[in-house]
């Protein structure tokens, strides 16, 4: 185990029902917020309204920023800072998924920031400690972990980059999760949840170092915690189907299963963002075509911990080769794939030719490791397109 | 699941030489510290000139308070805090185990208020929200997690009451967790320590109620992390066992494995916490007696969670009849207690036979579930003494 420094101040509030304490939980940081959401369902739906007036009668006012779309962009970021500053915005809320709180916790430091916010992204200038507005996020879909880590990542489009900032101050205050929201949300991008979900847990569970058992412990846990409640995908309004799996997906990126590995980079999420910086596509639709190929190379150079999670996770026999056995569960990862009905090609994705050379190139820069050169991940890109 | 809520702002800085950081991490919060510690090896050993040496080289000034005990009491509370307040302390230091962190804890809230600190324990008086001295931790034992929760655990020895605080403002600001200052523990506290550990993550997984599978994985991860890791009693200086074992004692108790379950009684800790209020008994070596019939108990009324817990954690044949498994289970937890040389008799842990009446009564009241009553109690004392 290495040693680590771990650190989470959010405080979570869980559970079907709790959406009616946005307005309480709210009113302790400010009276005046920014509601940060999305164009679709959720105001479609009736969710948007609802909170809004759940905020008014907890005496918060409100000023709406919807909009906010998948891979939110910096000019989203931009924007809402803007409008804090005019408006003396005192809070932000974030109604949605991981890109509406990423671009909410962009827009709480940006708001109290002069300058450019893409100077913190590309690391040319760092913000004062504690510069930030107070952000209560409301998770409308398990997927990112956002509601309970430090990540924001943002999309710059005039620089095709997709990038990511990690500052203490930007933990909300409080989460709520409240799964009942999440049964209106469609099989595929509950699927995607899913897929992210796993992801997280397991590109820094199989290059984590060795002498990680609790940690491997509890990555094999959420892996098949999502597993063994992939029924959701046929009873979409199944609460506690909805549950377990949200609950998974938090843990599996709010630094509980990886602190003590080795701090390896996520190479699928490294080669998906540059795909995702260039193409406006579904991150998770960008993750499977690509991830089993990477796991492959992984598990040829040390395929120790495949070997284990397939007979931990699938049951293998262990006394099975471990390069066969690694092998066999990376398979059998890929068969929930195609079980989640999620797509194996990137041209499935929305990602298209041109450009790939230049996503190969910028990834294999980004990852810096021999087992991942330009050759390499162009490769994985054309074999998987 | 149920609905729950989650908070812990406790920073945590682990890994071997760690210890070294205890003046820069405790200078953020003061430059009068009160240094928390125990009479014991500790003293002797040279860690605490050390770590006060340490202090002072970061500009910490600190004024030391030695001699907490196992089960710490009132007294050194109500002593710890006077010292607060007559030399204007700013900062709590504590290095120790369990005993020392929540006795710290308790100083730093009674540093700041002028009444009786048992008012809070006996919830005569709730303090003030954030009327804390802010608290540094450097733990030298794991077993009580104490390092990552809000728990404070006090012996009023005039009123033979041991009872619990859990405030908000009693977590830890940091916790050094070093594994290096385990090596010198005796084989027996650290067979202790791994004891208390799985009996804090058993007692909620075997009563947790239904649909909580992430947490059972975490729980039934945490006693194979100790299981898998107890060559360190034939190898006390492994510091990669010691350090497994201590991860895993810390998340343990600090509300992960926990959250979203049923909020039933520790039913072992509640009648231990009888027991230790009228005998000064090691905390561990009072449990080892009694936990495997209170488990039996529980099996009886619904074996379903023992079955599992036989299945996941040792092994067993998923066809076993649910409550032959499950009390088979019991057996192997009992028969690592004979392994690690823990006592099966409550006459072997210091408790004698006068009081045991009280306790069971006193027990059962504070317990209030009908399948421990007075008599069952009292059979449990009696059965294993």
């Amino acid at each position: 185990m290495r040693n680590f420094e771990l650190y989470n101040p959010t405080k979570i509030v869980f559970g079907n029902g709790t959406i009616s304490r946005i307005g309480e939980v709210t009113a302790k940081y400010g009276k005046k917020a920014l509601l940060v959401s999305t164009r679709g369902s959720i105001k479609r739906l009736g969710l948007f309204d609802k909170v809004k007036k759940t905020l008014l009668n907890a005496g918060v006012d409100s000023i709406d920023l919807i909009g906010i779309e998948p891979n939110p962009k910096l000019e989203s970021v931009i924007n809402g800072a803007t409008i804090c500053k005019e408006n003396k915005v005192d809070v932000i809320v974030a109604l949605g998924g991981g890109s509406v709180i990423d671009c909410a916790k962009a827009i709480a430091f940006a708001a109290l920031d002069d300058g450019d916010p893409w100077d913190f992204f590309i690391k040319k200038r760092s913000p004062k400690e504690d510069n930030s507005l107070p952000l209560i996020a409301a998770l409308t879909l398990s997927a990112t972990g956002s509601e309970m880590n430090f990540n924001s990542v943002i999309t710059n489009q005039k620089t095709r980059q997709k990038l990511a900032t990690h500052f203490d101050m930007s933990y909300p205050k409080v989460s709520i999760i409240d799964p009942e929201l999440q049964i209106t949300i469609p099989k595929f991008f509950t699927a995607c949840g899913m897929v992210d979900t796993i992801a997280h847990v397991l590109e820094s569970y199989f290059d984590g170092g060795e002498n990680t058992p609790i940690q491997d412990r509890i990555a094999e846990g959420i892996v098949l915690t999502v597993i063994e409640n992939e029924s959701v995908l046929d009873d979409l309004e199944n609460t506690a189907n909805r549950a377990n799996i949200s609950w998974a997906s938090t843990l599996a990126l709010n630094g509980i299963n990886t602190a003590g590995r080795e701090n390896k980079p996520l190479y699928a999420h490294k080669i998906e963002h540059e795909i995702g910086g260039t193409y406006d596509i579904i991150h998770a639709a960008g993750l499977t075509p690509i991830m089993p190929a990477i796991f492959e190379i992984l598990c040829k150079a040390n395929p120790s911990k495949f070997k284990q999670f397939n007979e931990r996770v699938f049951g293998a026999d262990k006394n099975m080769d471990p390069l066969k056995s690694g092998l066999e569960g990376i398979e059998k990862l890929k068969q929930k794939f195609v079980k989640w009905e999620m797509p194996l090609k990137l041209s499935e994705a929305g990602v298209e030719k041109p450009g790939l050379d230049l996503i190969a190139l910028n990834a294999s820069k980004s990852i810096k490791d021999e087992l991942f050169s330009k050759e390499v991940v162009t490769k994985i890109l054309n074999d998987n397109f």
